[in-house]
């Protein structure tokens, strides 16, 4: 099944059902009036999803307007970011001259939930001296996850993958790490592609709580890295795990894996730009890329057998407030 | 005004008025079901909301049942926690050998907001061996926020007062801190005392973006401290524009002052176990006082005029899971 929601009622929107092709749509009216509410009522509700999305199979539906739109989740009460690549943060910290970071768990952030923009609209941004950086990712929206809950119990508890661009701003961040107290103006508001798939229409690319499927990422048109998400060094199940030690998840958690990043960037390139510019750094001494300028464009997908599971993340950023 | 939740319709409650000595209460019937509305349309209610307390203070309302009250917000969308007391940092990096802290802006984390336990239930945590410890703090629940806002013009978002625990969990604190990511497992859930309280209605307590207000902390009867809220480095108008800085704040977010924390300490006592330790760590070469205990009680309060404008948080660490 792929889940979205429609711009319909402010602000959480109307949930729908999308075709496997994504051209076509029902509303789950009747059913769930939201995601949030389906992911509180889960067990209740997905075989009557099942059914509608039986329909679509069928060929019921109405064309899909992509534009109507919003993130899946047009704000959620969670969002817990990992960094589960490895290879960004050795390339980061070989670059930077930068310690190691001295830990034997998942590294894991909060941020900020409470609005998550679609994958069309634009971004605006107070600063490009700020400096703008994408970060393609893949997440996993959880349903209510008791605390204590271990890493062999935890990947039952995710009901939908997603793919996020999590918006850094690159000058501020390493001020705000070296406090020790995490990302509060360096991570503003994220985008999130507009599908959100159950884990089984992944078939076989969700295996070991990770998604086996590359990004696909340009900036202004060129291409910019196509890296693989199957080198998480811990899967889902884990970050899940290890966010809900000492917490209950609520129903629709987000949970995130960090800036995909693989061993091979020099063939597969990167997910963000900051990453692009610590290789630069390693190999000539200093980076060539520039952050992105007010009116860049970027586009982050994942192709899988010809289509788009997550559809499309394709915006631009601009100066000004948001809305 | 003082602004209760009261169990009913869960999660959000049912919005009260409470007199302004504690003991009579009017629902908000047809103004704001909940504090979350009221908050995101505050312009609109406030007018009628000072009405219903004019009838409260004419002597109107039915008697309050304490036990019946949530958190003033059950869940929020977003909970940012300041640092702003220099005393508790110096303290802890003297006793522990750690680096200052390099920055020159404010200290801020982002802190799980989908629950905030009543000042009266138990508390659930996993282990005793987690370093279980209080930090009592004021906090301020804001209306939207524009993303830019400066300073000056932060203190007119401020809607309410609030006094918070910020339930800490010492072992894992500095693990996590060492990662740069800030704190997921180290802060669970947070407890706040039962009434959010109008600046106008604290008087001469209210200045200068802090709270005039000293707290009473006893842990297991026994006085622990009361460390005075004057001292803030920076005031909650600064902790506003830090936090705005590249974001919209969500109607109902809560920043945090951090724990309270005196340069008289000798005196005043500490609002967290972690303080007392440190000055222990400083004055004997190593700490004297444990952390929690399941079963173990800590009381916090901010007196004043006789009174105690924000109520009481008293309640019990427990071992088990939460509800």
């Amino acid at each position: 099944m792929r889940l979205a929601t429609r711009a319909k009622g402010p602000p959480d929107g109307q949930l729908i059902l999308v075709s496997a092709d994504g051209s076509r749509a029902l509303p789950a009216t009747g059913i769930a009036a939201t995601l949030q509410y389906a992911l509180e009522e889960w067990d209740g509700v997905e075989a009557d999803l099942r059914r509608l999305d039986a329909r679509l199979a069928a060929g019921e539906g109405e064309v899909l307007n992509a534009t109507d739109l919003l993130a899946p989740l047009p704000r959620a009460w969670q969002w817990l970011d990992g960094s589960a690549f490895p290879t960004h943060g050795e390339l980061m910290q070989q670059a930077f001259g930068l310690p190691a970071i001295e830990t034997d768990r998942p590294l894991m952030y909060q941020g900020m939930s409470h609005r998550f923009l679609s994958g069309h609209e634009d971004v605006p941004l107070p600063d490009e001296a700020d400096g703008i950086d994408f970060e393609g990712e893949f997440g996993v929206i959880t349903d209510f996850v008791p605390m204590g809950t271990c890493a062999a119990d935890a990947l039952k508890h995710v009901r939908l993958v997603i793919l996020i661009n999590d918006w850094s701003l690159r000058a501020i961040a390493p001020v705000e790490m070296k406090t020790g107290f995490g990302w509060v103006q360096a991570k503003p508001a994220c985008s999130v592609a507009p599908f959100a798939v159950t884990p089984d229409a992944l078939g076989d690319a969700w295996a070991d709580g990770r998604i086996h499927l590359p990004l696909a990422v340009t900036l202004n048109g060129a291409w910019f890295g196509h890296p693989h998400g199957r080198e998480m060094e811990v899967g889902f199940h884990d970050l899940i795990a290890h966010a809900a030690r000492t917490r209950d998840l609520v129903a629709g958690t987000i949970i995130g894996s960090g800036t995909i990043s693989n061993a091979d960037h020099a063939t597969v390139g990167s997910a963000c730009i900051s990453e692009r510019r610590a290789i630069e750094t390693i190999a000539q001494g200093k980076p060539a890329t520039a952050f992105m300028r007010f009116g860049d464009r970027v586009r982050i997908h994942a192709p899988a057998n010809g289509g788009s599971p997550f559809g499309v993340i394709d915006q631009r950023v601009v100066s000004g407030r948001s809305a």
